[in-house]
């Protein structure tokens, strides 16, 4: 990244159920004091801007130091150059709204905007696990599945800031349905939502014995209630079965991983969301995994690493919105 | 690109199979003078340097305008940053050969080096297909897939030369073997090889009447000698039996370009090789199947077209590499 600015920037994040706002120190890479209040999605994107611009200005006053700028990450699909929202799939009123500049003008800053999956990539990129690598690819595993491309620390937007839709590349041609209408993408086979539904699957069709001494459904209560971070979970604490359900959802986003490398040879891949929940060994196994799907030249040719920013990363995102070349 | 320098390159190809070596005029975009050869694979690496300094040297003194530089492609892995020859899957004597400093000192040219699929990427970027496209993805359907990035003029090499090796995208994890080894690679549905063995076992498995019928074997004249490159200009000519065979072969196609477009989110993707020879209704046809197969967003974003250089494209390519900002 570039050298960061003076002073400090004020970071926030739009989320589908919750808003943060923060105080980053770039030269620090530290998130100094932040604030957090659950999305009223029944009120709208008026009733989310005025509790974000509450939440800044009691950062801002209590700051002691400078801010120089604010940086927003929005969670729904936005046009960066222009700082414009297109839509949200969660809360109502954002259509076109020209988000950058109402913060703007309101909080006297000049304001970037980008998407979630976007600020969260060049983030791990300006602060976190892919810091100063020149070519990094962030793939999160949420809901969906989103991420981004950094290229010599700026972000690659592509023609229509669609870069980076890693989760609705095809990987099973005849694999199930996506929620985007077509099926086998990445994000029907492994985001945290598929990683739920593949395991309620597998103990729906497992014998009695197998659902009997099943860890899983002790820890979710139900076959129905069962989701993907629970499967992390006891697979993280070494169930044997939760891994052999989890196995079948690693070879898959090991080949999605392979797809990534194959178009862009990138040194890094982050993964965030419930990939950074794996546990240790399992975080090995798909590393492991992801060497063997690779094109041959291509294995082991970047490095797999876990996102280390957290829940902080959007409100990092943010911030690094200033710190592109 | 940027503004071509005065005077005129020389482009050099080094195919598996020919050695091509042309005079471009880079601000008229075209072609002058050209020489091409078999390539002698017994004689090696140095028995092809040979032949290639007599064809270079002959256009050099017929030539009139001053020549200011040799860009070579070359049929392999390359070390571009350093103009070195990787090895030839071809041809023997190859390994770690430093091809641009041999023939700089022996023309008293500046040179610079590229794999074929680099260089013909930016060819069709700089003088073809894909003219001052901002983001253009090059697709080449050959005996394998390769393929090449140009993000605003130049080439996207990736961490380690290897980005747009887009052959080895898994597209059907449980599809057909790939000569690299792993399984329903786009390479493995989709090369010009792999379009001749889906014809072929297309063929063996159909009723007597369909081969009694089949415009494709006549035209190939057994089952055996059926080509990717039979079936698409029987199908071009307008045999339905081709057509059906091709329409499988043109749908996994339309997944890999739905994948590169939810990477990179290309302006342009041009298609060069075998799929440059589809006849106009394939190719709308490829279009149709294309937009269908990608996410949403992205369906339309792009435009597909056929690479416009065909055979001269290599020689382009070596003159493009002097074009690069």
């Amino acid at each position: 990244m570039m050298a960061p600015p003076d002073g400090l920037l004020l970071g926030l994040d739009f989320g589908g159920t919750k808003l943060a706002a923060g105080l980053v120190d770039p030269r620090a890479g530290r998130v100094l004091d932040t604030s957090r209040r659950p999305t009223d999605a029944e009120g709208g994107a008026e009733q989310a801007i005025t509790t974000m611009l509450a939440m800044a200005r009691d950062l801002l006053e209590a700051g002691g130091a400078p801010v120089t700028g604010v940086g927003i990450n929005f969670g729904g699909p936005v046009d960066a150059s222009h700082g414009v929202v297109l839509t949200s799939n969660h809360v109502p009123g954002w259509d076109r709204l020209p988000l950058a500049a109402r913060l703007s003008a309101a909080l006297g800053l000049p304001a970037r905007l980008e998407n979630d999956a976007n600020g969260q990539a060049l983030a791990e990129y300006c602060f976190g696990a892919g810091r100063a690598s020149s070519a990094m690819v962030y793939l999160n595993l949420g809901t969906g599945i989103g991420g981004g491309i950094v290229l010599k620390g700026r972000l690659l937007a592509g023609a229509h800031g669609l870069a980076g839709e890693f989760g609705h590349m095809t990987i099973r041609a005849d694999g199930p349905r996506c929620a985007c209408g077509r099926t086998g993408c990445l994000e029907a086979l492994c985001s945290g939502t598929a990683m739920g539904r593949r395991a309620r699957e597998w103990l729906a069709t497992s014998s009695p014995t197998d659902r009997q001494a099943s860890r899983l459904l002790q820890v979710a209560g139900s076959l129905e209630a069962v989701t993907g971070r629970d499967l992390t979970r006891v697979a993280a604490d070494g169930d044997r079965q939760a891994q052999e359900i989890l196995e079948g959802i690693l070879q898959d986003l090991a080949r999605g991983l392979a797809n990534i490398a194959s178009c862009l040879d990138p040194e890094v891949i982050v993964l965030g969301g419930g990939a950074a929940e794996l546990g240790a060994d399992q975080f090995q196994r798909l590393r492991a995994l992801s060497e063997a799907a690779c094109f041959a030249p291509l294995a082991g040719a970047y490095r797999l690493l876990p996102a280390a920013l957290g829940a902080d990363a959007g409100i990092f995102g943010g911030a690094a919105l200033f710190l592109q070349p």
